[in-house]
């Protein structure tokens, strides 16, 4: 710090916490800066973002421009995956200070001789510090004539030159610049913002009752899944299941002969977690779905489950990762007064944690060499934050394709502090958020907060996990509400298939379970079925794809609507040239009506300013004249997803 | 760093910009903390606040507790002068996590055996570090029994105890605890928040006309000033005024023979910032008025302004601090088209900035050795902000009782910075806001928002800079009003007194400037003049001096009033156990009326509750059974200040 240092930069926007951590965004994304920049009286401020991408030998600079009470203004385009760094630099540009006074002088009819002379000393600096030959001759001349007191009427016209402020203005003296710290921006490929998620079970695969599925019928889905339009297809774990302390159907403590267990109880005499559960197949069989799911535009996404059956070879081969007590029994997963008799869980606080972290990491590393590179992350905020962070950054130096969703239903800080630390996607609230006003408040946290910047959404209608309340018995068109909301609303989302589209919502009560739930037996599913559910989410899928406005979860506005039972929300792209209406029927059981409001300024619109809305779904059209227009939404296809287009009329 | 280290500690309020800025205090002022402390999984977290201030040997630690959400709290008191540091710190209690978990599974009926075991080292922790011999035995006792199975049954009651759990929670093993960084507040002298302010320009105190007021005629007003309840009296500079380029009365650039000029051209062959104008007197007789003043409850503020007259003695002394350009002329002060050429500026860009930092501290000690204690900076934010941060550190470290008013009527972020930087109050936009909404939005804006821990405003109803519009040629209620407002609202409050007390107000035209104004020559006051608003001043001065929540600014919430021209507010002391109602009738010219919400929640009131009003101006008193009440205010005592006691009725 040097005395002379005169400039504040505070409040810059986008970044997290001073810095502490970085920034999301997908490759081509802009990032729109700004800061409060002032210094003490009147001089004349410039400011600057320095961007540089980690790889880059050079990085670019992107000059801020003063809105309005002390807040400048930048944009500047990340085009690389990884890592960015942005830094803010301001100075006191006494050349356009000393410009901008002598020119009011002049035209309030004072005397600048001596202003003039001080002329010669910016002048020299820019001559300089010029790259061109011609402005440095052109700069060479000005100061010929302002050393010339016989040329001062000469000296009054040229001091007025647009090219000596863009000059002074471009090649600026930096003395006692103002630097900010180095923020940072995480880059991802476009899938870590734009995904649709499919998950089963492959061990219920099988087109054959009471039998095992394996990757081999797996393979013979992927074409129904792509058909669908899903990118994604997500698997519970793959390894071999523990048998000590396995559990039964319907999570009975006591296996029967030939229960199958819960695949997230990892670990036998089998193997851990790099071995596959040997009655799904080989590594070969796994390798070759991998491949043939990419050939259908589909990647297999991981489940990452850090924890142990009390047989995983873990518990012999490194006793001191884990809590044993001194009369040497072993520490169960347990939320007291209840024991999860079939899992271990890792003591993070061990002595060892160096050994542990590492050969955690292993694990992932070992599945992305396999070709995987996603990884939904099962109960992530039961282990150290710090290590997620260490644990994704390891792998995406190796793998920067690298998606990492973090399986976290917790308390909002909790989920909020995984995305922090660097997941790429997070599960969300939404698969209980129902009524209009839960769906508002919550999106518009998710998109107008802070969050916007570090976490990606992902909403799942339902998972293994969550068979949400309102799902009971609910009628076909609630399933087909609950997706065109998760799948508009969020450009990642997600369904726990099977159930979803045969309507299976028996629940265990009084938990939000499935009844014979597939985490604890094999199931049997009718995969030739094609009923309303599946056509419309393929269309949606189908939709998703063709517009930009739902490949992003930011460019949100909820209409007003004088209706609670009917939900609508603009959307749009970067550029905005996609612009999307959706509305939804919130109600699965009786037509709904009302004055929808158009947002007309976030969507650029100007009163009076006519548009069509062309309906995805049905192909039809309406030509809107008001910002109020009338929409009526029925059961039997309970929502619109209507493309804008505007012209004046 | 270590990798064992699980907590997250975020979000810590109050602070500023991550520890950049202390946040302030008054002596006696409690600090309320929040924080987001969180761990991962479902571990009983502890976690406290230490604290210290900065000559004390040991500090203190207060114990947060959870409130909801991952959201901890605790308070503390800060009771000395001077910075205090604090920082949160954070542990998961194994102790008591082991203990919740062995009671829920008791309670549940399940064995506890193997817990017991787990017993052991935990205890043996606590025993160690316990001070007092009776807990190290009853633990002891503990130890015996839990390892003895025969005694299974006792041991399931001895968990149980309260003390068991009480020791745990008060000797806790931190291993692995979280630390915060080490943020500050700065605890001033209580003036520093409750303040009344009178300024008159000394070479107008004469009770002649034409005759240059002195430090001995200032003496005479002492007893007047404090029988109208001021406590500070605020003068414009008394130093040697330039006599080069000397303004003349209304700001004419040609001073005629006998023009007084202006205090802040400070400066001229008499001397310079350490001397004294000698029509004033000597520096003798300014310090007996620093002495007189003291003996009437009286301290006199002084006006550092760090700027030149052309004819500073400085300039010839130290050229080095001055802009001159290559034809060796001077750059006053300006802000082109507009010269100020009776002042020059320095240069805090100059490469002797070292030198001239430390010939500028000089002046303020200078004078703090005299004895002043107060000092109003005139125009700080022309100078770099961090000199300022250096100068009231290094002044306070010496006169920990020094307060510094900054003179900033700026840009918002510019007033906020000079606050951030150190500033104990600082002038505000209230000498503005004039209707309700103005008044209510600005007021929640600096008592709501972050600015509450910086930034105390001290409310001026007038200054020699502002002849404020809606005072030109304004009725007597005005003025009235007015001063009720600046003196309720905010507990820091100042007036340009002569020309408020007998109403004057001719503006000189476009500009928000006095006709004839004090700045550019001396004026004759009527200094025996006693009308309403003197005594209606000095009825609030007094009111304040006996309601602490009106010696506060932060504790208000205004109340709902159904007419746009009625304000009113509810103010409390620290221990709300002083509430205070001002309702103003904004209006000067007739009477108002409507029905007033009184804020229950804030003043701890229910509905249901009676409450009794006392008017502490004329004495009357009101019993209020309703939420709603009935005012009405006429211009001639156009606001009520009501103290309100409540009861069951």
């Amino acid at each position: 710090m040097v005395k002379q240092e005169r400039l504040i930069i505070e409040n810059v926007k986008p970044q997290l916490q001073s810095g502490q951590f970085y920034i999301k965004r997908i490759v081509n994304d802009v990032v729109n800066i700004t800061a409060d920049i002032f210094g003490d009286g009147h001089d004349i401020i410039q400011a600057e973002v320095q961007v540089k991408h980690q790889k880059a030998k050079k990085g670019f600079n992107v000059r801020l421009s003063h809105d309005m009470n002390d807040v400048y203004r930048g944009v500047f385009q990340v085009t690389e995956q990884g890592f960015y760094t942005y830094k803010l630099v301001a100075w006191v540009d006494h050349g356009l200070n000393w410009l901008q006074g002598i020119v009011k002088k002049i035209d309030a009819g004072n005397n600048v001789k001596s202003e003039l002379t001080e002329a010669e000393a910016l002048l020299s600096y820019v001559i300089k510090h010029a790259e061109h030959q011609d402005a440095k001759s052109y700069l060479d001349h000005l100061k010929n004539v302002f050393r010339d007191e016989t040329r001062y009427d000469e000296s009054c016209v040229l001091v007025k030159e647009k090219r000596l402020h863009h000059l002074f203005s471009n090649i600026p003296n930096r003395r006692f610049a103002k630097e900010t710290q180095e923020f940072k921006i995480y880059v991802d490929r476009t899938k870590a913002r734009f995904s649709t998620w499919y998950e089963f079970f492959p061990r219920s695969a099988s087109e054959h009752k009471n039998t095992h599925g394996t990757f081999k019928d797996c393979e013979r889905l992927l074409g129904r899944i792509q058909a669908m339009g899903f990118d994604t297809l997500y698997f519970p774990p793959i390894h071999p299941i523990g048998e000590v302390n396995r559990k039964g159907k319907n999570n009975t403590t006591n296996a029967l002969p030939g229960d199958s267990g819960v695949p997230w109880a990892i670990g036998s005499r089998l193997g851990g977690h790099k071995s596959i559960h040997p009655e799904l197949g080989s590594l070969d069989d796994f390798k070759s779905l991998i491949h043939k799911a990419n050939a259908h535009g589909i990647e297999i996404a991981m489940d990452i489950a850090l924890q142990a059956a009390p047989d995983h070879p873990y518990l012999k081969e490194h006793p001191e990762w884990f809590k044993f007590r001194p009369d040497g029994t072993i520490q169960y997963a347990e939320n007291p007064p209840k024991k999860y008799q079939d899992i271990v869980n890792f003591n993070f606080e061990c002595d060892a944690a160096d050994e542990l972290w590492e050969e955690l990491l292993s694990i992932g590393l070992y599945w992305a060499e396999q070709g995987i590179r996603i990884f939904r992350v099962d109960n992530p905020h039961t282990k150290p934050y710090r290590f997620w962070a260490w644990f994704i950054d390891e792998i995406k130096k190796k793998y920067p394709d690298t998606i990492f969703l973090s399986e976290a239903f917790s308390r909002p800080k909790v989920m909020q502090q995984l995305a922090k630390q660097g997941f790429n996607q997070s599960y969300t609230y939404f698969t209980w958020r129902v009524e209009k006003h839960e769906l508002i408040e919550y999106v518009n946290e998710l998109t107008k907060s802070d969050m916007k910047e570090y976490y990606r959404p992902n909403f799942w209608v339902n998972t293994p996990d969550i068979n949400p309340y309102h799902m009971h018995n609910a009628p076909m068109p609630m399933y087909l509400i609950r997706y065109a909301l998760a799948a508009t609303l969020s450009s990642n989302t997600g369904v726990y298939g099977p159930v979803y589209e045969q309507m299976v919502s028996e629940p265990k009560l009084p938990k939000e379970e499935y009844m014979d739930s597939e985490k604890y037996e094999v199931r049997h599913w009718d995969w030739t079925l094609e009923n309303k559910i599946t056509h419309v989410m393929a269309r949606i899928n189908a939709i998703r794809k063709q517009n930009p406005a739902l490949q992003q979860t930011n460019g949100i506005e909820f209409c007003g609507i004088e209706n609670d039972k009917l939900i609508g929300y603009a959307k749009w792209n970067q550029d905005k040239d996609n612009l999307i209406l959706v509305v939804v029927n919130l109600d699965p059981f009786y037509t709904q009506r009302g004055m929808l409001r158009l947002p007309y300024e976030a969507l650029n619109l100007f009163a009076g300013q006519h548009v069509t809305v062309h309906e995805l779904i049905t192909g039809d059209s309406y030509n809107w004249y008001n910002e109020w227009n009338y929409v009526e939404l029925n059961p039997a296809l309970p929502f619109h997803i209507f493309k804008i287009e505007h012209y004046n009329g």
